[in-house]
């Protein structure tokens, strides 16, 4: 059974996981259960075990079946291993649909639903082999409202969100890998916040139907692991399309972004920032300063509207039916929303597309931006997700982003950084993201 | 009881509603109610005694509570009329959820499932004061397998399809407004088999949240009605626009485009479209024969790969876990869709940017492109819904499109035109259609 010991050595208490071994990796699980070195039942009943010590605090699950996920891992040992993903335990955020589990979506309007149908994306990696280990806690709608997840670094601190019990059960060793989504920054914020890789895709790259939609032009379905090779791998395994990290090294062109959001970064922000130049460099990459044009200014107010109309169109029967099982908070907003001048609109959606434009433009001269992921260190507090001034842009922008982890801050939280690459080129933004985690990661604290 | 009495005459039966009054025309409904001059419940009694009559043989309608339709009505009677579309019955396409009817998509699937909310769309309207009359028949998951609904006008013919019900009940007078979905060619055919103003707006101008999804990058959420002011009025409406045709007649510079399928064309689209430039020039309008660039040739075909591939994705529950209760045309489909290498799927995706481009380009010079809607006449047998040959270019494009009825064909089935506007500028469209309807339209068979 070494293949089994190697397993449980991969999760090891959080702070020997920087010693793991490639078997704890999402690739690692998936190739030794497709080499049959070891099972899903035995791969599910290690993670098993680590929810049932880590999850009292970090609480990042909103449903967990263990019987049912030990039949599904059982099953999958039964079957044939046909597909990439066979026998992979996967986390599934609590606004997708599964057909054998509730979905709350974060909202008590949600109560005991059991929805009739898996979400597309849940039935693709059900197709592939794949298994549905639980539903992770999501923030009311995956909006603004926290829920109950601590981050599994400090539990005083968020775990950021929407998608905060994907982020903090990839981060705590619990899963290898789970479903986020991003309206506004609901995975790159999370990722940051817990120190795991979170890879946003371009726009429309994988199927939303069957997840609760709050923005139709900006809900985008995203992944979190514990490196951009696990993420390359998932993803382009259920979007059947040649993401995964090959052995080429290619030497990246870097726009290092601060971005019209820079004033909010806090120092930790600063100060990675200020040594990122020559830290790139010294590893061969070709690094240049860049500023977006001054239309970029308007692009984070531009989402804001955009996200508050459609979020009131998307929400319109829950704020019809049931605005008092609503947060305060949501339904001023959907209030807002619903308020907003189609002109105004209108106007947003004209600016995202010069902004994708000039996006195009500046991505001819390097192959990915690099920008700041957050404001800096997961805040203190559960009463809030963190703010998302730093993902804004890039989610009405449609272009692939994916959080590396680099370091740690003062407090001893995660921090890292936002590779944005061309919209519909995720394999290079991924490979260049790959490139910069393997040269600055300092740190495997998830 | 005045009203009520024209209300009556209204609906008098099919081969009369050439003498109809405005009253029974949605915004007449509208106004008549917001003037108390009649109520909902008057209004509601009269279309259930219509569907009574008539749909017995023409089954447009998949789920009908006759007491609930009255409850609705006597609330809004009870209630203030806040709102343009107060007291206002509309048919629901069977794809649409509502939270208090059942939705069976069109397939054996969903036998007796009731969705736990309404699809956006519906909230919004019943938030404006409008009823869900009932259900309308949907072909499987608004795809090719026809249902039971047959033509108003002929029931040994197909009322076209997606939205076989929708168009069906609005031509035989069962309900002012109904809502329809296009993602290749549901909204335009069937309004032209069955002779009624088919209105599919630009894509996202309407919420598609909790509608079934079939095609991420396609479907689209529009309505039939019976006049293109009723059409304006109720998306303008739902939409928060002023899409309402005013006062103002704009004369409209025309391209008659014959497009790359004119080919399929029948006898009765050539001898229409022989003679269409100068009707329209006579009328006074400025018209041009227009051909769009060769790229075009490749864009129906284009629509086909996306579709078939995001059909894939979206259906990939039903597939995997359903495909007995599939037909098997739809079964084969959604394999071929999943084959289908993503790189076909991104050129598709980069040549219909490409073709919206040309559109643009082509709509500088022009107000509206006007092009067929259909081969012909609805074509005899009911197992089939017709072919989507002359819509598939603009469901890709995105463009608004309204079918306008003109005339009849050989077999007295109706005739008439789409035109085709400016992506995002469904105003200007609706009024150049307008502008056609009032001068060409020969024939008031709905």
């Amino acid at each position: 059974m070494a293949a089994q010991r190697t397993w449980c050595a991969a999760y090891a208490p959080l702070h020997r996981l920087a010693q793991v071994d490639s078997f704890a990796s999402l690739i690692g699980i998936a190739t030794a259960i497709g080499r049959r070195e070891t099972t899903a039942d035995a791969v599910t009943r290690g993670l098993l075990e680590r929810i049932a010590a880590r999850d009292p605090v970090v609480r990042a699950w909103s449903h967990l079946d263990t019987a049912g996920a030990l039949a599904q891992a059982g099953a999958r040992d039964a079957g044939t291993s046909a597909h990439s993903l066979h026998g992979v335990p996967v986390g599934v955020k609590d606004v997708f649909d599964t057909c054998d589990m509730p979905a709350s979506y974060g909202s008590p309007i949600y109560a005991g639903y059991q929805p009739r149908s898996d979400a597309a994306v849940v039935a693709l990696l059900r197709g592939m082999g794949g298994l549905v280990l639980g539903k992770t806690v999501t923030t009311e709608f995956a909006t603004f409202t926290p829920n109950v997840t601590t981050n599994p670094h400090n539990p005083a601190h968020t775990p950021g969100g929407s998608s905060s019990g994907s982020a903090a059960a990839v981060a705590a060793g619990m899963v290898p890998v789970a479903f986020g989504t991003q309206t506004i920054g609901s995975v790159i914020r999370p990722a940051a916040y817990c120190g795991v890789v979170g890879y946003k895709p371009s726009f429309g790259l994988l199927p939303r139907t069957g997840v609760k939609a709050i923005s139709e032009c900006l809900d985008t379905v995203g992944c979190f692991t514990r490196s951009v090779a696990d993420a390359a791998f998932f993803v382009g395994a259920l979007a059947r399309r040649p993401l995964a990290i090959g052995a080429e090294d290619h030497t990246p062109r870097i726009g290092l972004c601060l971005t019209a959001q820079w004033p909010h970064a806090q120092p930790e922000t600063q100060a990675l920032f200020a040594g990122l130049g020559a830290r790139l460099s010294g590893a061969g990459a070709d690094v240049r300063d860049h500023a977006m044009p001054a239309l970029y200014d308007g692009i984070n107010a531009a989402q804001d509207v955009i996200a508050a109309v459609e979020m009131a169109a998307c929400l319109a029967d829950e704020h019809r039916r049931f605005p008092h099982l609503m947060s305060e908070r949501l339904r001023a907003r959907l209030d807002e929303g619903a308020a907003i001048p189609a002109g105004d609109y209108d106007a947003a959606i004209a600016l995202a597309r010069q902004g994708r434009e000039a996006l195009a433009h500046a991505l001819a001269e390097f192959d990915v931006l690099v920008v700041p992921s957050a404001m800096g260190e997961a805040p203190k507090g559960l009463g809030a997700t963190g703010d998302p001034v730093f993902n804004r842009t890039w989610s009405l922008m449609h272009a692939p982003c994916v959080h590396v982890p680099i370091t740690t801050g003062p407090n001893g939280l995660p921090l890292g950084v936002q590779v944005v690459g061309r919209i519909g080129d995720d394999a290079h933004t991924l490979v260049c993201a790959h490139w910069i985690e393997r040269r600055l990661r300092e740190t495997n604290l998830a």
